[in-house]
């Protein structure tokens, strides 16, 4: 059967006994739609525009148990062309299952056209650093407990180095011991304060995750400090949050996304959603111009074909959206930059925390060294 | 060492190597505060007053591999007294591992009085109805594709029979084809011309779940049409967008919490959150009045003892938060109703949804069936 262009095309990867596929494939299309056995619809319209079409079922082989590609069209109409009843749809009831993963999603053209996509982009963010030639770093601002003013320190330390972006901790909230105001105007005053010594531009990204209540006015205080972007972790928000925020017209920054929380969605073997999807493409359609994502051979569990396919779904050309920045975080260290370079090429936010802290008591000159060793002097990558 | 009433305490159930638990639960400890390496920090309040402390493993016996309980204490001023942080702090950076799960949580009490809670609870809710000595009936309305005008006949079949609160389906969106404000109208005129007829009180939820920009809209449109309460899926709109809603004065009406997405918390085998923390303790947290939760026996994977631990944090005394009304679905068919009474005790509302329409084409007469099914007359469950 033919994508028609009207359909959002979910691909699972099934766990079930061999006899029972077609049930459970026909339980799934039920389940993310009219939420009631099929004997009970009895209006035409519904069962023809409403519930998903299970379009095929494939044994995959060479896998211990018996494991199944599953492919539903699901019409768009059913998603409302949002967020959070997309999401829903995509894994809402499923969720509690046990063996179902999503791993491949198709989005037609009109549901994407709901959405305005990534304010920069890779080329928005290149341009307001002003640099085209190679990869851009970037590190975080720790640790929780720091004062305010020793956050802008260690700001003006790394815009001295050469870093391009430098972003909060993603757990540096509007903390008594450290106010989301306090630490922005340092920080401003510190990237100011470098960029008189350097010449250089250095973007500065505070955390403006918060309460529901306290987040769009994080950000307004943030636009009139003239930061250079905005963190924000989706999962601790809600994702729709976000959008809204990348589509206000007001917001004239990009957009930096952490994906805390967002792991439960990778780390369940037989179910749970590819990151690809989320950390992917679901960022990219909410507005996201870098997302930040555990890179491979790091402390978390990210292989590297995972990691590239995060990157390829974040930079592809997809409809008219612009170009994200991956931005790989928590595998890399001062010593396998290159092969980091390698493996993704330029268009790539390298971004080190802790090593960049933990390889001496200057951070200025460690910053330095990172800025060499991510140098691709000449050569594309 | 005792808990101080300053910290909350998290236990996690850690799957290791035996040689590796310690460095491991170390590791959790920074990992979730200064997400940098120990040696990293020189300050000693940070070291003191920061860093989560690891106050106890112990290995589990009679488990195939090495299982550990872990207890780690947090000073509460890291959680920010506030939701989106605290989320951050239990599982923010940690979802991406595999083997590590957190089973409970101790929360002291400066932190739990930052919050609300549920503005109703049980004792509201059956003052609304004027119930007391019953379980609560519930239904949802369905299928998608239906237009307003049939949801809002439904409905006054539901209400002639007997059912207690009439909620959307979780599924029921702002869709064209049925509009939000459409549905709420008509269900409302439903439920007062069945009023008229039973003399009874009925409550309905519409789902007010939509994009960031408008969820209070609907909710306004809603009180004003008198709604007799509110249906939210927390993980669609954002955890604290519902906290932000319960703890606003204007809205006088009770929130029931739908589950969808919150599954992929529980269906991770070695990792994820126990059920009973999101659905219940986090739920209630955020002013849930009655939390939708999959019920044993059903076709979604939860076991007894886990719904009744979800159905306790909901119930129990727990420092001045009103109680909460467990709301199991999905695993209640019009067969095993009493046994499901027997289990949980009154204090609860029993939610079916397909079952309902299944069993025959009269729904008035199914409402009825599952009313006088549910009741436990003169006897204590």
């Amino acid at each position: 059967m033919r994508f028609d262009d009207k359909s959002i095309r979910v691909s699972y990867l099934v766990t079930s006994p061999p006899g029972e596929i077609e049930g459970i494939a026909e339980d799934i299309a039920l389940e993310q739609t009219v939420e009631v056995p099929k004997s009970v619809i009895k209006d035409p319209w519904i069962a023809k525009e409403i519930i998903g079409k299970v379009t095929a079922i494939r044994k995959i082989d060479g896998h211990a148990g018996d494991q199944f590609a599953v492919t539903i069209d699901y019409p768009q109409i059913v998603s409302n062309f949002e967020i959070p009843q997309m999401l829903n749809l995509l894994y809402g009831n499923i969720s509690f299952k046990q063996d179902i993963q999503i791993v491949h999603v198709d989005f037609p053209r009109a549901f994407i056209l709901s959405f305005k996509g990534p304010k920069f982009g890779i080329e928005g963010i290149r341009n307001l650093i002003g640099v085209y030639d190679r990869p851009l770093i970037a590190t975080a601002l720790k640790p929780m407990g720091a004062s305010a003013e020793q956050i802008g320190e260690l700001c003006y330390q790394f815009a001295l180095g050469g870093v391009h972006i430098i972003k909060d901790d993603h757990s540096l909230v509007d903390f008594p011991f450290c106010r989301f105001e306090d630490r922005v105007a340092s920080c401003m005053r510190a990237i100011e304060k470098a960029a008189e010594k350097t010449g250089r531009r250095t973007l500065y990204f505070p955390n403006v995750t918060d309460r529901y209540d306290r987040v769009l006015r994080n950000i307004e205080f943030a636009l009139e400090r003239n930061v250079g972007g905005l963190l924000i972790s989706p999962f601790l928000t809600g994702l729709d949050s976000v959008r809204h925020i990348a589509e206000s017209e007001w917001v004239n920054k990009p957009l930096m996304s952490h994906p805390s929380l967002s792991g439960v969605y990778f780390t369940n073997g037989k179910g749970g959603v590819s990151p690809d999807i989320i950390l992917g493409r679901i960022f990219r359609l909410i507005g996201v111009d870098c997302s930040v994502y555990p890179n491979f051979g790091g402390r978390f569990a990210f292989d590297q074909d995972t990691c590239l396919a995060i990157a390829d779904s974040l930079r592809d050309s997809f409809y008219d959206l612009k170009r994200s920045f991956p931005t790989p975080a928590g595998g890399i260290n001062l010593r396998n930059v290159p092969e980091v370079i390698n493996v993704y090429g330029k268009d790539i936010i390298l971004l080190i925390g802790g090593s960049l802290y933990a390889r001496s008591d200057n951070l200025e000159e460690n910053a330095r060294y990172f800025y060499e060793a991510s140098a691709i002097e000449g050569q594309r990558a």
